[in-house]
């Protein structure tokens, strides 16, 4: 029986991607694998995707009975619904160390780099395995997304290094230029529905016994949101009623002028603006310099909420 | 400000070897760090530092708003108790994925090898820094105890080729001699305090909201218990009220005849007879072929708590 390696809910183009190059490597050195996802991919991955040839992995939602390799977190609330009914043989990532346990013994590569993609990268070099084109195209793509091809704080020279190999790998000559038309795929927004703008990059996260969901948007320019904003706003709050959330913000980045203009609904706003250290005006805030929801948005809420 | 490296409460040999050789590691790369540990050295370790001319680590208890290295366990019973306030850098180990979660990125080396000195040694071959003669005996020395010198269940080839490995850096021509000298060691009970024995190699876990205690003991000949089992029974004991522990158990290994004998102390000794398919005689039983608390003794109870 193969083991599934499958990324997090609303997978993002780190999940889908790291899915399908992990699996890959874990055939190649004996072990059978399948890569899933657990969401539908954004038109970013699809637009990866298309570049290079693949299809999306598998939708599979329930892992009961099933070793599951996980990609790019290690959260509860963001595995699949009856992971606790699964065995975890491995977990590849590089966010904050989250609540999934497991009951036996399993391995975690997980690096403070800006893509899982870089350190799935490092498993192909300890195991000796030659990556093929293809694949080094959308594990390049992934990274140039997670680090805002390179301006996010996340971004490590691990990384910078690990793209400039996968490029070459991957024949692609000028990588920013590929990963600007990806973050233009990325930035059209007009005519998707709002709750699908809002879930494109969104998290669930547990916040000392309060559930927090942060969604973000990344574009080239924030005007494409002037005219939804307000919608974007009563969105998250029935998002926030539907759950029983604590708080929902929404992260407007703008990937030119590196920061993020942060919408915020909660059921006390002063955590948030204690988190971030400046006040809110009608549930608005500007956080300049602020690209990284991993590395500058969660951690100083979870310290407020702590 | 330096990193600490520090392994679990009462610290075996792999907690103690493991955080001088990460120390060293990562001091040669770069990042300033000290070894210390979180209780005495037991007479194995004691004896494996001696042979390779090692003072024990610092004895350090709060760590409170320092960086530190985990070795050993990702569990919270078993890391400092002020872990909460400190920042959790990296975690190398060897066991089921516990409950210590961080509020940033960190790395994580886990591998389902025997030892975590095996993963340690992978980290030294990435980052390409050469081995000292000293460190690699003592890293040779915590394999051959952790995994009772290939005996275990938990033993993999990987840790059988570290030790091959690092018994030529060290100069050692036959390592299973040295294993045998070092469990000779381990076995001599005579003389000890009861409550020392029992506290020897003993671990708190949280099975799914109960406390239980398991400690081992592993020997040569288990003929060495035979004047003080009641003894080290009505410790147990002890140590269970004191703890208001659901479960405190004690495993007497035989290294030679390869099981152990299981002395239990239970709120409901049912779970243990239902983990381990074995009815109990006066709250002991033999378990034929069980050598590896990790391995064979703590997921079949675990999922019997469940």
């Amino acid at each position: 029986m193969p083991m599934y390696v499958v990324g997090h809910k609303i997978p993002d183009s780190d999940s889908i991607c790291g899915a399908i190059a992990l699996a890959y490597l874990k055939n190649q050195i004996g072990e059978p694998a399948v890569a899933a996802r657990l969401g539908e991919p954004s038109p970013e991955t699809a637009f990866i995707l298309e570049r290079f040839g693949f299809e999306a992995p598998e939708l599979k939602l329930s892992y009961a009975g099933e070793e599951v390799y996980i990609v790019d977190h290690s959260e509860l609330t963001q595995a699949p619904d009856d992971i606790a009914e699964a065995t975890i043989v491995g977990i590849v990532d590089h966010h904050k160390l989250g609540d999934l346990t497991t009951s036996t013994p399993l391995e975690c590569w997980i690096r403070p780099v800006g893509c899982s993609n870089t350190v799935i990268k490092m498993m192909y070099d300890f195991h000796g395995v030659e990556i093929p084109k293809e694949i080094a195209g959308i594990m390049m793509c992934a990274i140039l997304s997670d680090t805002v091809i390179f301006k996010s704080p996340t971004c490590t020279t691990a990384d910078i290094r690990c793209v400039e190999d996968l490029a070459k790998i991957a024949g692609i000559e000028d990588y920013e230029a590929l990963g600007l038309e990806m973050f233009n795929v990325k930035s059209a927004v007009a005519g998707t529905p709002i709750r699908d703008l809002v879930m494109r990059d969104y998290k669930d996260f547990n916040m000392n016994g309060n559930l927090v969901g942060i969604g973000q948007l990344e574009v080239v320019d924030l005007s494409v949101f002037d005219d939804i904003k307000s919608e974007l706003e009563a969105d998250i709050a029935t998002l926030k009623a539907e759950g029983e959330r604590h708080t929902v913000m929404l992260l407007l980045t703008d990937i030119m002028k590196e920061g993020s203009e942060l919408l915020v609904i909660s059921d006390d706003v002063s955590v948030v603006e204690r988190a971030y250290g400046k006040e809110t005006e009608n549930g608005r805030v500007w956080l300049d310099g602020v690209l990284s929801r991993k590395k500058q948005v969660v951690p100083p809420l979870q310290d407020a909420f702590a």
